[in-house]
Formats: C-alpha cells, sequence, structure tokens
C-alpha cells in the first residue's frame, strides 16, 4: 500500500517555508512480528516543531534529521497487527510524525480510553494538558488563594493553565493577542482577568488585574508581559518558563529581565520541556481526566484538512491566526 | 558610659557618600533584668548593606529605617551581665550595628565557639561562609565532578564558594577583577580556574576552562560573566544568584540574558538571601566548622580600623580596592 509523508530537508532560519519539506510517497512495508501498521487520524501542531527543526543539539531532544519523517504527535488506529497487545480498532497516541501511515512495535506510544474524542485527547490529555499540569503543579506548586499571570493564555498550553488554576482555587490572569481571545479567556474559561497585551496601558491593566501582586507567572511567549510581569512578583514567586513564542521567529532574542528582583524577592526561575517528564505521565493523565471528567476543561480545536496542510498552517502557531489548538485532520 | 554610634539619616542614590550617615554619642541605659551589655570588637561590612539602605519595601528584609543605627553583623563580648545565659567574657555574634556597644536580651545572637578567631568567626563562620554553603550546597545541591563557575571568586562569598566546592569535588572555575586576586584563587586556594573579568577575550577564557559545559553557576556580580556563562549552561544547570554588585552602583540596572535556553537546557535560576534560612544555621554552622577544620577553607581579611572607617570604608566594597573580607576592629 502506497501512503503520503513529509521529511525535513532544510532547516529554516527565521521562518518556516515551504521549501523545508519534502512530500513523498511511500511504500509500507510487511509487518514483522511484534508490529502494527497504524493509520494516523489526527496529528497535532505544536509550537516546540520550530525547535525541533533547528541545528540545536543542546535542545530538550536531538533535531529532527534531515531527510527523516517531521516529527509531530498525533492519533492512530490500528489497522493491521501482529503484535497480541494490540487489536485492530485501538487508538493510540503519540510521536508519529508527518505522515498518513507508520509502522511502530508500539514502544512509547499509549493506549487511549474509548469515548473521548480525538479533539479532546490532542487538547486536553496530549502535549497541551500535559505541559500546563507538569508546570504549573509539580513545578509551581500553586497553593489556593495565589494570583497567576500566564502569557499566552488563548493558546494550547496557556489556556489549560489557566483553567487548571482556577480549578485549584487560584486568581488567574491571562493575556491574548485579540480582544476575542480575551472574551473566550473571560466569558467562556472562566478567567478573573484576560487582557491584550497589544494595549497601550498593559503595565497598568496587569497592576490592577493583579493588585496582591503575582506569586506564579506561566510564562509562554516573553515579550512585555514578561518585563511587567517579574516586576510585580511577590517574595517567593515561581516562574515556570514553557515558551518564548515571541522569539522563536526573530533573529535577535530580546533581553531578559535584570536579575537583582532575582534576589530581593527571592525568586525561582525553571524552565522545562515535558520529554523529561514522560515518566510522570500516566498519573499526570489521570488528574487531567479527573478535570476534564468534572467538566472543568473546556477546548476549542482548530483544524486543518489533509496532511499537507501542516506545510502551509504550521505558521498559523506563529502568526496566531487560529481560533484554538491547531491540528490535522488525516 | 557614653560610646560612639552611626546613625543612618538618609537613603542613597547611587554612591555612599558621607551625608548618608550622622555620628551620635550614646549614654549606655542601665540594664534591666534580663538584658547584657555587649561590646563589639569586629563589624563586617558586606555588599547587602546597600541593599538595606535603600527604600525598597519588596525586599528580602526591611530598609534601615532613617534616624537609627545602621545595620551590620559583628562581634561583641559580654561586658556586663543580667541574663543568667550569659557571663561576661562570652562572645556573641549577630546583628549588632554600627555602634561599638549595644544593649540585648541576646534574641538573635549565637554564642560563638572558643578558639576561633574573629576575623575567621566573620570570614567563614559568619555571612560569607553561611551564604556560600546555603547557595552551593542547600539550593544548588552540587555533584562531585560537575562543573562550577562562580563570579566574584574572590569576595568574601565568592571565596568561600569555590573552597567548598573544591572540598566537594567540582570542577571549579573563578572569576575576579585583578590578576593578583585570580593567583590567590589559583595558588592558595585551589581554584582549577581563576580568570580576570577585565581579559580581551573572556568569552574565549570562560570556554576553555570549562570543555565540560557549566553545571552551577554562582553569581555575585552581574555584567559580562553573566551572559557568557548562561550560554554555557548544560542541560538542567543550576543557577544560584545571591548577588548583582555590578549593579548596585548604576541607575539602569543592565540587561538579562533572554529566556529561550532556561527551556532549551531546562534551567532553574534561584535568587536567595540568608534571612530566610536563619533556622538552617546551627546545621550550617556544623557543617562549615568541619571543612574549616579541615583545613580547606582559607580566608583573607581585610580590616579597618575604629568605627568611623566604616562611612568610608564600605565603598570599597564596590570599586574592588580591597584585599579580602572588609571589616572592622573596634
Amino acid at each position: 500500500m502506497q501512503y503520503t509523508a513529509i521529511k525535513l530537508v532544510k532547516r529554516p532560519t527565521l521562518s518556516i517555508t515551504p521549501d523545508l519539506f519534502e512530500v513523498v510517497t511511500l511504500q509500507s512495508p510487511e509487518l514483522a512480528e511484534g508490529e502494527v501498521l497504524l493509520k494516523q487520524t489526527h496529528m497535532s501542531l505544536d509550537p516546540a516543531m520550530k525547535g525541533w527543526m533547528m541545528e540545536d543539539r543542546n535542545s530538550y531532544i536531538p533535531p529532527v534529521e534531515l531527510g527523516e519523517i517531521m516529527r509531530s504527535s498525533g492519533i492512530a488506529e490500528v489497522v493491521e497487527s501482529r503484535n497480541p497487545k494490540y487489536t485492530v480498532g485501538d487508538r493510540l497516541h503519540g510521536l508519529i510524525g508527518w505522515t498518513e501511515y507508520a509502522v511502530s512495535t508500539g514502544a512509547g506510544l499509549h493506549k487511549l480510553p474509548p469515548g473521548v474524542p480525538a479533539e479532546a485527547v490532542l487538547c486536553v490529555l496530549a502535549l497541551p494538558g500535559l505541559t500546563a499540569y507538569q508546570g504549573l503543579m509539580n513545578i509551581g506548586k500553586p497553593k489556593s488563594g495565589e494570583t497567576l499571570v500566564v502569557s499566552g493564555a488563548a493558546g494550547s498550553v496557556g489556556s489549560m493553565v489557566g483553567q487548571i488554576a482556577k480549578a485549584e482555587g487560584l486568581h488567574v490572569v491571562g493575556t491574548a493577542g485579540t480582544d476575542a481571545k480575551c472574551s473566550w479567556l473571560k466569558d467562556e474559561l472562566g478567567f478573573d482577568h484576560a487582557i491584550n497585551y497589544k494595549s497601550d496601558d498593559l503595565a497598568d491593566q496587569i497592576k490592577d488585574a493583579t493588585p496582591d501582586g503575582v506569586d506564579l507567572y506561566f510564562e509562554n511567549t516573553g515579550g512585555p508581559v514578561q518585563h511587567i510581569t517579574f516586576d510585580r512578583m511577590n517574595p517567593h514567586g515561581r516562574i515556570i518558563v514553557c515558551g518564548m513564542i515571541a522569539d522563536y521567529n526573530t533573529a535577535t532574542p530580546s533581553a531578559g529581565p535584570n536579575w537583582i528582583n532575582m534576589i530581593k524577592r527571592r525568586l525561582t526561575v525553571t524552565g522545562f520541556a515535558m520529554p523529561d517528564h514522560w515518566g510522570d505521565v500516566p498519573a499526570m493523565s489521570q488528574a487531567l481526566l479527573g478535570y476534564f471528567g468534572a467538566g472543568k476543561l473546556k477546548y476549542r480545536a482548530h483544524t486543518l484538512q489533509g496532511l499537507q496542510s501542516a506545510i502551509e498552517g504550521i505558521n498559523r502557531l506563529f502568526t496566531g491566526d487560529k481560533s484554538g489548538k491547531l491540528m490535522i485532520a488525516l
């Protein structure tokens, strides 16, 4: 059987352009004993992909090699099995890549509970929810009544961070790039405040929304929100650095805040990436299913159609031209 | 009995000038039941004092109020006692202030072991040693074989950090501001490398001295060492922020590093100040006495004579015009 896949053949300099990719037609091999044939149904597009394409051997996972199928997480159905642990129709989740089909032993893939829609898996139980939970709960260790600011709050991770924080009794302030996103955060997700970071009076708005200062800052974007919020941190504040999307498409990284307040306020700033924490996934999935089952985690998927829509579509992550978690239905 | 003390009467803007202080003559009161009269013999001058003089209610301890005796730690002898816990001749250590004599109940003061010279107490067992131990060991959690960079390495805290790290089996690189200080670090304290941060090829020197990257950075200064070292941090590196002396006398704080590497290398940056950790002092003192007894903590005191030498002398902390831990003998 023939199927389509997309390889990375060139590394990006600033933006992600179609010439970085090559669309190839592959032939599925005979399955060996222990293997399954997977048909991908939904594929996630995430900001971290930009990093995976770069030649940076110091990052948290090795880059995608040139000539390899581009890396991504997704959901696939078992369509043929020579592995007794899997039967046809099982749904698996994990790093499958930009491809319609894949052959796997199942290693590194997780079986999905039945009944949860694919969109909910990719929005809540997959990378966005896991990343939000790991950063906020395991690193940030929030206490009820504390104040959280989350940047990129309408993004796939940020929207989960804010909702988990509300479920845990925090005062939650989010920043986002349009008034429509801010309305969604306040009116549908229950954020206490949502602020358009393009406002002229951004600093005043953040100040007004955090009368008791800021105990936790969950960083997804960088930019002016970072500096303003850093200055409002309370003693023993925790900053969780998850993304710096404002800087992913710039040649010169912007300056960070001076470190004097690190001492004066005794702050802790922690950068993290989910691949260090795969071992904790089962426990985190349980917790996320709990919130989800109680109706506390709402999501919005922005679904593109067909594998090749990823090539242009991935840029929506950086332009913000999307209304929800970006994914591809195959 | 009359004695001299020095009050803070004005807050500094940039530098510390004599007009910030008022020298006063005080009359010692009658001791109440439970009180002791202390005669200070040695008084420590520390960079943190600059912060204590500023009007910053967000810092880790409240500022010295205008009209109050300036805050400092020191060693005093009990010369009169109406407290059964203390006898004449006992030596106590703690926050005594810029004064020749003080009346105290003993609260917040620690009795000193006999036989340890006053200089060793202020250099090793007092703020510098405690701060070094807390930051390096309790926050940094070093492992034998790891690489440490410490800025301000010839300073009172930095020299203790490097020596404790050597005792714990680390590869230790220090930066300092003169070649003479660098020789002292290498030849007498046993640092693996000592680098003059004013060198034209500072980045190359730091790179050559840290062939396996940097696992721990102990920050005392800010400035170019910060940016160069930040870029050399290994995955899961820990940065301990203790001082930013390069910025204490500047109007505009310098920019910090961009946060993208926080994520890529999964770094943790922790600011701390000793007043949060007084409860741990007994255990830390024991550990420091252990290193000291084994001859692993050498020190150099730069001693000025007489209380009033503090007024001009404190600036040596910021100009670097000193050859060891700055203190006053009274």
